[in-house]
Parts: structure tokens; C-alpha cells; sequence
């Protein structure tokens, strides 16, 4: 028998934290939660600690031993990239105060594990993370985001080295 | 009586993070600690809980009451920017997850606060530093810009209407 492991994929935002849990036995994955963190307008101090407390709530409820953060994107605006990198420090932050691993992925490691293509559309990785994980229907945008980048982090170990020996992923496989 | 107020001030950064406490007591301001804690190469999420557990660590060992940080710049590198706000985002979790109020004060308004002009340089905030809290050194970079972010939170009550009044600040002094 192989043990179950827990996944919690976040992808960060100062507005809107997506969140997904997973669980990974073998090869098989299975979803067991997924939604988004939403901080009103207010203060930055105000709204660090709302994203703060809602994903160490969402590690309370869900138990998860592993944690994936999406890499997030660095914005034109200086201001904006700030105001970001201080959103995802907190969500970070969330998880390395329970103590929890943070493996980090980019959007293009997370769309090539999850739909084989780095460039693939957000529509195709909705459509692949309900797919994988057999949902009745399509996550939110920012669930599945980070539902995608916990698929990501379950498939972390194989898929690291096979990639760069001429395999690649399609339709959610290993193909040669 | 007045109250003494514990102030703990800020200057984060993904390398080093400068603290420094102060009190309040009416118009007295009495130097209590400072320093600042290293974040060692690595993993960003390691960086980071380095960050936040060593921030709480002086939270509990000087129990502030109130946390001034100082707002960072913004890096012409976006990456460092990004790295940047991460950091910050550690700090500031450390002092929410303590349930501290948080005030942000731009260097602009530090210097001012400090020395009278929001464009001094490093060695005048040192040196104001020092004199205002009759230190017998100088305190080391990091840990000054932080303790002049304490006393800019200090005199904040008095200075944000006064400023504006044709007051300015000159030896640490309000004149006309």
C-alpha cells in the first residue's frame, strides 16, 4: 500500500488567494477541496493578515503535509509587483508557520505538467485540472489555478527528470 | 502619568531586516533595543520563516505594543522588487500574527520625522538617531533606519497635522 499524501496548491494574489487540495496515492490523484481567499479593500497590514489567517484556516480544515505556491508573475507596474510579492509572502508565510514544505513552480512548469503545453490557455488548464481530478464540473479560474499547481507538485518527482529525456505530457500522461 | 508606549520599528528586506524598540513616555523617548536579523541564502520559503520567526522572537522577548515599518522602495529590478515585497510581507505577518497595529511611514516621512528633511542622507538619520535617544554610538545602518521608523510612528500624532501648518522639524525640534 502506498501512503496518501496531502497536497494544498495556492495561487497568490493581493485580492483573490486561490486554494486546492488534492490527494496523491500512487498515481492516482483525488480532490478533496478547492476556493479562493478574498481580502477586501483596506489596509495592507489589514489585508496581510486576513490572507494570513484564511490559509492557516485552510490548513487547519484540510491537513495537508505538502504545500505548492504558484510563482507569480512579475507585473509591468513596480507598485503592483510589490503589492504582490507582499500578498504571496504572506501565503508562504501561512504555511511555513505550521511548519509545512513550499515547493514553488512557475506558470509554465504548472500548465506543461498539467496540460503539456507551457503556453496553454487558461480555459485548457480548467479543463484538464476537472478532467485529472474527475470533477462533475469546471473549478473557478483561481481554484483551478492552484488545484493545477498541486497536480503540479503530485507529479513533481516523476516528471523532473522524464521531461527532459524526450518525454512530454499529453492529455494528462506521459507520452514519448 | 502619561502611558509608555512600546514602539517596535521595521526595515525589512530579503537579506536583512533591521529592527528597533523604542518608548514613548509624553515627549521622552527612551532607546530599549535594536538590530537586526539575518536571513541566510536559500530557499525563498525558508528565507522567509526565517523572517517571520525571527521578527516574532523580538516581538516576544520586547514585547511592543505598536509596529512602524517602513515602506521599501521600489527596486528598478522587478524580480528584487518582488523578492522585496515577499520579505516585507514576512515582517509584517510576524507582528499581525501577534495581533500588533501596524503603521507604514514612506523613508520620505522618516527623514522628515528625524532629521527635518525627507531627502537627508543615511549619516544625518544616524546621527539624529543617536542624539534623539542619546545613544553613546552609532547605531549600525540597518538598525538606525529602524529606529528612526519608531520615532517617526512616535511623533506621528503630533507631526501629521503640525507639518502641514508651517512647522518644520530642525535638531529634532519642532520650530516655525
Amino acid at each position: 500500500m502506498t501512503a496518501t499524501i496531502r497536497i494544498l496548491g495556492l495561487d497568490p494574489g493581493l485580492r483573490v488567494t486561490g486554494y486546492g487540495v488534492i490527494e496523491k496515492n500512487g498515481s492516482t490523484l483525488t480532490y478533496v477541496s478547492s476556493g479562493c481567499v478574498k481580502s477586501p479593500d483596506g489596509e495592507l497590514p489589514d489585508r496581510l493578515k486576513n490572507i494570513l489567517n484564511s490559509v492557516q484556516e485552510v490548513i487547519s480544515r484540510h491537513t495537508p503535509q505538502e504545500v505548492a505556491v504558484e510563482k507569480v508573475f512579475v507585473n509591468v507596474n513596480p507598485q503592483s509587483t510589490l503589492l504582490l510579492g507582499q500578498a504571496r509572502g504572506a501565503a508562504i508565510c501561512a504555511a511555513v508557520s505550521r511548519d509545512l514544505p513550499v515547493a514553488e513552480y512557475t506558470a509554465l512548469q504548472v500548465k506543461q505538467a498539467v496540460v503539456g503545453n507551457g503556453h496553454a490557455k487558461k480555459e485548457q488548464v480548467q479543463e484538464m485540472v476537472k478532467r485529472l481530478l474527475k470533477l462533475p464540473g469546471y473549478p473557478s479560474p483561481d481554484a483551478a489555478d492552484a488545484l493545477a499547481c498541486a497536480i503540479c507538485h503530485a507529479h513533481g518527482g516523476e516528471l523532473a527528470g522524464v521531461t527532459t529525456r524526450g518525454y512530454r505530457v499529453k492529455g494528462g500522461r506521459l507520452v514519448k
